[in-house]
């Protein structure tokens, strides 16, 4: 068990993202809705940022820009992090580009660019909100400005636009807006010695320093990181020192910050969800890029306590709508979850960024789950329509009703006033290859499973996939260098795994979750992983209250849930035998072609009007249970929803 | 089955609420509590109200009476019902001379009332919050006011005092005050035709008519009851009208305050819980003494939807705490409940009239069912600490802690601003002899088992009882009269039922509920009742998706509990046999000397830290489970308790 590929001290190579251009994604499953995202999604929300969509809440996003670019009167309107849609949208355009591409799409960022560039005040500063509603007040809330949250996005959205057209504007709009930052932040004498109410700019300066190569940005991204927690009250009296406030001062625990300690002392998710998912990924690309051992350790502390005790089994975390964010261990209600989608996004960052400290296989099953479920059930069918909260149980007439329940919509709406996860969900989806694959050591990794192709400085690949309909991978390798490795993760959930290497059957066992090809490399060769996955029963921990007594399945990467549309209501009355034989019911119309259903005997303890409580056991009628996969949920009306269903 | 004792059109005779100088308590349980009640819980409450008790939320209400009357300097302060606790101590403190005469206590009851007498406005109006904080708004805001909610309380008290000590100076001083409330608000032209945001006047002014036989005071009463949802918006046009607020308008829900429709005309309970309660018992009471079949009908209509739809199996009431009342039906959540103590009692205030309508079992089986239970959970053992809200399910770390869950506390508090709850224990339980008996049509009804002695027209009663130990209660009767009929309640629960008059096995069987026994009296006679109260297992009606998979246990008139005082923790993780033997474990000493617990074998579903979601089902170990009475819950420190619990 030596095998687990660590970082040796003293290696300075800089790992670097993989780059859209060395890939092609050809899979069964992904490239579809990479197009959907691409052709449907990415235009719809660039009309909802133009305020070209009649019936939904306005966006106002470009209307902003341009009135902070002095080419239009008006008075700034939406969140005070409205900048971040524009910036997440050409981030997930750029990513689009790069798949499908595309003059006026392109054209039309650059004009976009075009009004950033004019906003963009003589210091650099940008933030619209500032510039138009807040002059003379930038810098002064950190806690709830979201300057640098917005600074953060646009960032990520210039790394991107630049990676994918060689386009430098933006870069040096953002290289001239961190300076600006940096004249007024951090720990020299003079400057405000804070840190971001909302983490996301440490991410972003990360990608920007392994773009220019240019320490000054690692070392603002470090500041942010090693600042935190360093002085729990600095939002307080940041706050008692101003006189005002965007929101009215709630959100003033120090926890919904993670600013209680520092980011080396951290032992349990606390607070905001997506700001804790955002701090982790960049403590943990920190923690490999400075070989910080006891950063590392505390993001393995925090990945184990959210995925040991504060996760969903479709891979969503925050249990609380009240903070959006993180409660008890153990504490999973199933109907009164937040579960954000942007959270589950940002897991998908962090694993990723888990996986260059250590290449464990369940960093990559983590990351896969939130795909699959926690991320993919955002999304309606149709590319327009989102959820933010992502329910594991839903009940028409509680869910979205009751006061307790008013965040937990049973059917996704068109667009949000705060609209973070659409565009969130754009930008991951259509960069899948960047997680997917990883190059490190003169080590390629296949994390994920995706078909097409994918060029590295050791060998090309193309693969093969029939996954996730079954578990059948092959690479083909063309070797262009002499000695590398080549590992390919084997998922948890696999069963009877075979893996062969030109058409031999290996004896080769995974180790932490990836099996390993080394040395000899002939001109082409193939590597085949083959494996079941047959449906699992899935049994929560009892320490769990709200899943005792209850079963879940799970096949592969699905988890899967059983809705009315299937399956008569209540879904409560279900009871769920422990063993038998199930059934794959391709779906072959409506919303729903192309997934897989399941079905299997089930009973019904069903009840009837007239009494509430009985001496009398209610008696089981047999039925048939069907199942879809999780993701697919909520395609087909209001209609009852449960992951986890009464075992008999 | 056509012995169910209706009330015969054209009847006149006035029914009478059992008088307490009739009745003398001797009963295994409930004497002591009303020893408890009377000799620290009534003396404790009125410390509170004279703010003598060091460290708790001060109550003023004498104080605010003071400065009413002239005799202080300040300002109101508390709730804008305030008043009612002085009026809630007062009645409670009326039944507890009647059961422990104590010449002190009188002498200080009538010092309050001297206060209340000098506050009370020449024109008769009494309402400290008006008088000393809002002169010159009075009757302007029916809904928030709580002028009318106040009135009805003091009703009650002068009502309850007169019937006690024969002093008339509290019953002129609320015949001043109604007089002046029947001068403001009526349908008479020039008046508001208004009803009260609070229901309770209605209720009192029946037992001030039924005292006084004052026509004018049942007049008023149906005034209000008839007058409720003809104008649904009469809380809104007032507002509008009013241009100020109590609490800046919020619950302008008109369902909050059952203004829809007609009470004729109500289907189903809506709303708080409380105002329900009170405007049901009302409205139960006039359509009986009305002989309004269109009132009756609605009032077993909502009494069918109430107890089949929308009551705990602890009797609580109450779903949702925004609004501390009803949501869907079979929608039940034993952890985030409201169920509070007033509405409890309020089922059994209903109940009560219900059986007035017709003798039938059910409603006295739930009458028992609140007062063994929903009620008795209100108080701790030492008579000083107070629950309002009644769970099923409390979770350490969750209740009273996360946002959803603040409202429902873990351990008795030992006062609330507003305390509401407190009071209406102590007035319930020392006048629990008129609910226990009645007497209508000649019969003389035994509703609740209470050891003591019972006086009626047709005779006198001698009740020894060992219930609820025992299922073994002996009638001694010495009848007065001829003809008569006398009529003892079988609970639902009871099982194995064998009935003796005079020693002799009686075949009898019981209609509707009640045995009969008529005719032919004999100077003495004896009735003995006797049943088995065994253990029974309690399951839900699939719909309530709540109790799916669980099992909760009843025995006689107590709904059982586990707690982790007895059992370890968690308590989810217990999986109980769908039968078996048991022991009942008398417990000798600590704060729960003389309950009863129950031990069986069940089995624990282990969790254990390291994981969330496994494909292996939990394993089994043997376990001993303890279940107390549900009342005697939170008594011993904070700690889990459950209600239902997960079924092997």
């Amino acid at each position: 068990m030596e095998k687990t590929k660590k970082v040796q001290e003293g290696e300075t190579e800089m790992f670097q993202d993989i780059q859209l251009k060395n890939v092609r994604v050809d899979d069964p499953f992904w490239s579809q809705r990479q197009k959907l995202l691409g052709s449907v999604t990415v235009p719809y929300q660039e009309d909802i940022l133009y305020d070209r969509i009649p019936g939904i809440e306005k966006s106002h996003a470009i209307a902003n820009l341009k009135i902070a670019a002095g080419l239009m009167e008006g008075e700034f309107y939406g969140m005070v992090f409205q900048d971040s849609d524009i910036a997440k949208w050409i981030e997930g355009a750029a990513f689009s580009l790069a798949l499908f591409p595309d003059p006026e799409l392109e054209k039309r960022i650059d004009e976009v660019i075009d009004l950033i560039e004019q906003a963009q005040l003589e210091d650099g500063y940008f933030d619209t909100y500032f510039i138009v509603k807040e002059p003379g007040r930038c810098f002064q809330n950190l806690q709830e400005g979201h300057e640098l949250y917005c600074a953060g996005h646009l960032i990520e959205a210039a790394v991107a636009y630049y990676e994918v057209t060689g386009k430098d504007r933006l870069l040096h709009i953002v290289e001239r807006m961190v300076d600006c930052i940096r004249a007024h932040i951090g720990p020299e004498e003079g400057k405000i010695r804070g840190v971001p109410g909302h983490e996301e700019i440490e991410l972003a300066l990360m990608k920007l320093y392994r773009l220019t190569k240019d320490e000054k940005y690692e070392q603002l991204a470090s500041y942010f990181v090693y600042e935190r927690g360093n002085d729990p009250d600095f939002f307080e009296n940041e706050r008692k020192n101003r006189g005002w406030a965007v929101w009215g001062g709630s959100f003033t625990n120090i926890d919904y910050h993670q600013v209680r300690m520092k980011a080396a002392s951290q032992t349990r998710a606390v607070g905001h969800s997506v700001r804790a998912m955002y701090y982790y990924t960049a403590m943990a690309d920190l923690a490999e890029h400075r070989q910080d051992q006891q950063l590392a350790d505390a993001c393995r502390r925090l990945w184990e306590n959210v995925t040991s005790k504060q996760m969903y089994i479709t891979g969503n975390i925050g249990q609380e709508a009240a903070w959006e964010g993180f409660t008890n261990d153990y504490e999973l209600p199933n109907d009164l979850i937040y579960g954000e989608t942007c959270a589950s996004i940002g897991m998908v960052f962090w694993a990723r960024r888990m996986l260059e400290i250590q290449a464990l296989g369940s960093y990559a099953d983590v990351m896969e789950l939130e795909l699959f479920n926690g991320v993919l059930s955002g999304m309606q069918m149709d590319g327009k329509h989102f959820f933010y909260v992502n329910p594991l149980e839903v009940n028409p007439g509680v869910s979205g009703v009751l006061p307790e329940y008013r965040h937990v919509l049973p059917e996704r709406p068109e667009w949000y006033a705060c609209a973070c996860c659409p565009p969130n969900v754009v930008r991951l989806i259509l960069s899948i290859e960047k997680y997917a694959w990883g190059e490190k050591e003169h080590t390629i990794y296949s994390h994920l499973f995706l078909g097409g192709e994918a060029r590295f400085d050791a060998a090309d690949l193309t693969v093969h996939s029939e996954f996730p309909r079954k578990g059948r991978i092959e690479y083909l390798i063309r070797p262009k260098k002499e000695s590398f490795t080549f590992a390919v993760r084997i998922p948890g959930y696999a069963r009877n795994v075979r893996i062969s290497r030109n058409g031999i059957l290996q004896k080769q066992q995974a180790v932490d979750g990836y099996v390993y090809f080394e040395g000899g490399w002939a001109e082409r060769e193939s590597v085949l992983v083959e494996f079941d996955m047959p449906l699992q029963r899935q049994y929560a921990n009892p320490l769990v209250r709200a899943d005792a007594g209850c079963v879940a399945f799970r096949k592969g990467p699905f988890i899967y849930c059983a809705e009315g549309a299937d399956n008569a209501e209540p879904l409560q009355e279900l009871r769920i035998p422990d063993a038998g034989e199930y059934r794959e019911i391709p779906i072959e119309d409506g919303v729903l072609k192309g997934i897989t259903a399941i079905q299997m005997p089930c009973r019904r303890a069903k009840g009837e009007a007239g009494f509430l409580y009985t001496e009398k056991k209610p008696e089981l009628v047999p039925e048939t249970l069907t199942l879809i996969p999780y993701f697919a949920w909520g395609n087909r009306g209001v209609n009852q929803m449960r992951v986890w269903l009464h075992a008999l």
